[in-house]
């Protein structure tokens, strides 16, 4: 294990996430919240010091970087970052426990949004700030920010290879061009475009600038932190429609936008995930909408109001502007669905990703196929080429990842004495980076109410579900550790 | 495909279920219930002319017969067996609805028991035996009984070979001994064998022969069938024990029963899925007794409450000697968990099977060292013996139809309105040939609320759940039906 270049890359991930801080500094700076401008300096220089003291540990560095090194880099990276990025909800008292302020930044950077603060109406606009912008760096990934501004001079392609493929979501990250340094500049620009595009059209629909750019971190992130106890209820139908459709388009494969710059239609159009993933949203909005055709006025606000929340669930943002806890038995299972299901992978979205859904489908066909033919030769094809079969384990191996982590975490969450369904879906919610869940912790409640402990378990459920859980397995694996 | 093999394999298994439905007959004529004596003799009369049709039809059969033909010829088998072997619940208007009475006959096939009837005591003796007895031979499967028993000179080893794996759960089926026949006769033996010992122990602890019979039934067959409308509740500790040991007993894998023949200890105790089996009990009877210590009155009630549920619910019977609905979230999570693991392969108990979670987690971790040490070739091994690629792929696939079929049986049973809990709780519970669940279905209530739709597919579940999914899956796939 190359310590010293660990610790170097986790220096320069705190440095940037000092600079991140910044504004949030300046806004308290602009609104004289002093508490709150205390505790952004404070933050902000404890974390220059533990950065200084990384770089100096990692003198003498030597350039070995595996894909090991880049599965645990990526995994503390994150750790590290939430534990000192929660630090100004801790010090301005605004939220007052520690383990409190850890889940919220956890919640935040995995792109979660699920949310222990009672009034989110009474936290100061510089913590608010901060709160939605963890959602934004999360949802393309702080480590992809690093390859994208730093030089790889001197370090070869494997060394940004691992660590993006840590980082990125998918079940094979595609290289958008051969360069990653490249890849990850196409990436957050893209990410960047979106995100003003955003912003642009609420401030057109008449919400305020601050509101705007919160909501529009929350929506490229699909993260679902908002800055209103109703979340998006209470805003005017135009504003609920453009956020269903970004919350749509953060949750397509950003290579998809890359083909759109190329002009190549042909291949977008044939894409079989994309297809699958628009598919699955029509589909799931018209049946949701069908089943409660009684419960809204007008048809308009009926398909207004699945089609928000189907692009919140399946793109795993968490947004509400009606509380789905109450619609009937087959709307809330296909609601449940979309939050096992997710968004597409290589999107800023959370869950099992439908080119992973894709994989395992079309992997069981195979299968079906070895058992009624065994002479004959089957391979499995995405997009017409034929899927290579260490992708195919590695599906595989991650479903079952997914679920017994799901098992044991209802085993420990449920010493708290909650309902089942409530734990199963706050786990489902956090594991899948969604947010809110059904029952106690439905759109209109929060998770204030589990243990420390319970907190914990669910912030490890957040981090494995937005690194798509190898990286954080890798750190409490003994293979890891062991001396080559 | 061979249809004519097909239907000739169909009508000797129609004679067989003919000659086990007699001695309901005989039950009937000794008790005089002139309305069950009808119905029996009603179904045999038509079981007997299909089965002379199909007889008829499959004049001029041909040899060739492979595994796509092992698949389909399971699949339908336990279809027709059941479509007909319901008929004497109809005919003798002990159960008034046809969908009731085949849902009944399938969850007896399938060892699920899962009841609609409301008041189990109030059926004639006749049909409580038959019903307990379609656990019986569903536990150890009806093709093998045939297999048993037919000579198979002139059909070659293949033949048997494609409908034992169809029909025995688990990810291989062992064979005991080299011939097939041998191995099938072995197994009934042995389950004969264990039988007679359960009845002989519940008759000295003073339960009448008429429900040691029926119940000695539903605890080698894993089923759950009872003849009291509080399962196991007011039967004496001796026979709570008893059965809590003879469960056990019946989830385990048979081959183990003939390493004890051979006197082959070394190999038994060594046996992995045996010890995780057994470990996995230990380990959920203890925490549940921890957690539940405080509900009842002494250290042995609440060890003997804990072992019962744990053993009647890990192999899948689903007897109760206690509302375990009513036991904290944390020992209804183990209960839950425990529903999914299910009793060991080769066994007559349901669920995922400890052999698949032993191959699913050797996977998973075979999985994560290649993703850190990507140049290592590595294996999976059990019982030190490098285990196919073929059948691990087969687990995985296994895997992904079984969480496929959980999420669509959701979504259609939701359609009835009853809560997520419940209809999660109802499919876990029909799939994995448990029997009673959690909520509405849990241990002191019943699925007979569910509509005619949502029968269907919870009997679909439990035929899927028994045949272990590929049989039943093959009736659907067009590759089956393509011609060669």
């Amino acid at each position: 294990m190359n310590y010293k270049m660990l610790a170097r890359l986790n220096g320069y991930i705190l440095l940037i996430e000092a600079v991140f801080m910044l504004p949030a500094l300046f806004i308290s700076i602009y609104d004289h919240e002093n508490v709150a401008i205390g505790a952004f300096l404070a933050t902000i220089a404890l974390i220059l010091a533990t950065a200084g003291l990384l770089m100096l540990l990692s003198k003498g560095a030597k350039k070995g970087f595996y894909a090991r090194e880049g599965l645990v880099c990526t995994g503390l990276a994150w750790i590290v970052m939430s534990l000192l990025g929660c630090l100004p909800f801790y010090f301005s008292r605004e939220i007052p426990r520690y383990v409190d302020c850890f889940f919220e930044v956890v919640s935040g950077f995995t792109t979660t949004g699920a949310s222990i603060v009672p009034d989110v109406e009474k936290l100061s606009r510089g913590i608010l700030y901060w709160r939605s912008f963890t959602h934004w760096v999360g949802g393309m990934g702080v480590l992809v920010f690093l390859l994208a501004i730093v030089p790889s001079s001197g370090r070869g392609n494997g060394f940004t290879l691992h660590l993006l493929r840590a980082e990125s979501p998918g079940p094979s990250v595609g290289k958008i061009v051969p360069k990653m340094r490249q890849t990850a500049m196409i990436l957050y620009l893209i990410y960047i475009a979106l995100t003003v595009l955003d912003i642009v059209f609420l401030l057109f629909g008449g919400m305020p600038l601050f509101e705007s750019v919160c909501h529009a971190f929350g929506t490229a992130g699909t993260g679902g932190f908002g800055v209103k106890a109703d979340s998006y209820a209470s805003y005017s139908p135009y504003l609920q429609n453009v956020t269903t459709v970004f919350m749509l388009l953060f949750g397509v494969n950003f290579s998809c936008y890359y083909l759109i710059l190329l002009k190549d239609f042909k291949s977008l159009f044939k894409d079989e995930e994309l297809r699958l993933y628009l598919g699955i949203v029509v589909a799931a909005a018209l049946l949701i909408a069908v089943n409660v055709r009684n419960m809204y006025p007008t048809l308009e606000e009926t398909l207004r109001q699945s089609f928000f929340q189907v692009a919140s669930i399946v793109t795993t943002t968490g947004y509400a502007t009606t509380d789905f806890d109450l619609w009937p038995s087959f709307s809330k299972t296909i609601i449940l669905a979309l939050m096992v299901i997710g968004a597409s992978a290589g999107s800023t979205g959370g869950g099992l990703k439908c080119a992973r859904l894709m994989l395992l489908m079309k992997g069981l066909r195979r299968n079906i196929r070895t058992v009624l033919h065994p002479r004959e030769v089957q391979v499995v094809r995405v997009n017409n080429r034929v899927v290579d079969e260490k992708i195919l384990a590695n599906t595989n191996a991650y479903l079952t990842a997914y679920i017994i982590i799901i098992m044991l975490s209802m085993l420990l969450v449920s010493l708290d004495g909650f309902t089942t369904e409530t734990n199963f879906s706050a786990i489902l919610c956090t594991f899948n980076n969604i947010g809110p869940g059904l029952g106690q912790v439905g759109p209109t409640c929060n998770f204030a109410e589990y243990s420390a402990f319970s907190k914990i378990v669910l912030s490890f459920d957040m981090l494995a579900g937005r690194l798509e859980i190898f990286p954080i397995l890798a750190l409490f694996s003994r293979t890891t550790w062991k001396k080559m």
